[in-house]
């Protein structure tokens, strides 16, 4: 069988220890190519740069992989730059990720290491982000590599349902212990924000957004209920984002 | 009945055509309050402000409004300091837009009128997208004045399914004709990217990001649909991304 062709982006940037043990990862199945942001670009979600220019950089971290770019721009730019513009042609998997801190439950929304993988689905290719719990730039990876490597293989091996690609999240666990892989649906869970209200130096006030994670869905095939008793979760994500059980109730409304 | 209250923000910023128009129109239903960028954030999706600090400026463009603000953050951090820093309550109601340009289709995935709308929707505000497929800042919103008086006067009636906000697309007419509305689902379309390549008067390359929209979709319950033939469309948008019919394929992998 040909070597497959696997696309690796994030969104922590290009130098973050999660991108190199995922790269470290693909190379071990097949011939890679990094497109990964210049700056770290977390919480971008599906944002694309169009009111700016992007700039892509040939880089050389790694002096196995011919192909290695930093790009100015968002997850998704980097995709689509990689597809488009470098390769001109579908790689075989798209990896994103391994991203420091989770994207379970709602936070699949607002991150870009997933917004990268959706993006890389909505072009046709098969997708998987992979995220850490632990935020951490010193968690050791290695309890992980294997179960990353068991997932892209899998895909390769099945490909994926057309719309949908996995989010894959990894639990914080004393000892790198982990019990198992659960394929799970997102929780129900969302954040309370407060907003940290501080003075500058010109006496003008500014904001910082911090919060707090709020899970009250008790069901226990969620990611967080797998999360939280050590299993990684996968839940496959799709972007046709209509909620068809809701067209027939609004259609029953005086429009 | 007490007059309801209601949350208007965008992406164009709080400056744009669209927005004094929305407003104009809730002015008509409930209590307004305005909480919208300062600039431009078109494309943003769901991104947050986590790595920079947030302004927030108390600003009187429409001097029937007492409480209207510019943000320096996204779409998604103006409905968060709304609700939490300056309503210190969820409003009855939460609309963005009115766009400058289509979110139908797969652009709800980039845009960030409809992540405002999304993010109100997760907050458990109910909540609507508007966005017009005309661009240009000259558009005569006259027409649509009443669709969306419509609308809103309906979600506030009726409520919105859990875990759902509407999508609300107005089309391009000759006359601003419009023929009627409809309940739709998302087409199945895309963005086909080409880069714009130049070069910086120092000698280095650059890059525009641009494309051209492809819908293969021929359904003819799409918003595309709806819109190609003078409809207004509105999609109902779930923010539970799990693919469901999906987990027991998963299920079957030897993971």
């Amino acid at each position: 069988m040909k070597r497959p062709l696997i696309l690796v982006t994030n969104d922590d940037s290009i130098v973050s220890p999660g991108i190199r043990t995922l790269i470290s990862v693909m190379k071990e199945i097949g011939d890679v190519v990094v497109v990964a942001p210049d700056s770290p670009q977390s919480a971008m979600g599906h944002a694309i740069t169009i009111n700016n220019t992007l700039h892509l950089d040939k880089i050389n971290l790694d002096p196995e992989i011919e192909h290695e770019y930093s790009c100015s721009g968002t997850p998704v730019d980097c995709v689509k730059m990689a597809v488009h513009e470098i390769l001109k042609r579908k790689p075989d998997l798209c990896v994103s990720g391994i991203n420091h801190g989770s994207n379970s439950s709602i936070n699949v929304i607002y991150s870009g290491t997933m917004s990268a993988a959706v993006e890389a689905g909505i072009e046709g290719i098969p997708a998987i982000g992979f995220s850490h719990l632990d935020y951490s730039w010193e968690t050791d990876f290695s309890p992980v590599k294997r179960h990353v490597k068991k997932i892209a293989l899998e895909v390769l091996k099945n490909g994926l349902p057309e719309g949908v690609v996995l989010n894959v999240n990894f639990p914080k666990s004393e000892k790198g212990e982990i019990k198992g892989i659960k394929v799970c649906r997102q929780a129900k869970a969302m954040w309370i924000e407060e907003f940290d209200k501080r003075t500058n130096p010109q006496g003008k006030e500014y904001y910082w957004l911090t919060g707090e994670f709020v899970n009250q869905d008790k069901g226990q095939d969620t990611d967080e209920h797998a999360l939280e008793n050590g299993f990684v979760s996968i839940v496959p994500v799709q972007f046709d984002l209509t909620a068809h059980h809701a067209i027939q109730t609004i259609n029953n409304w005086e429009l």
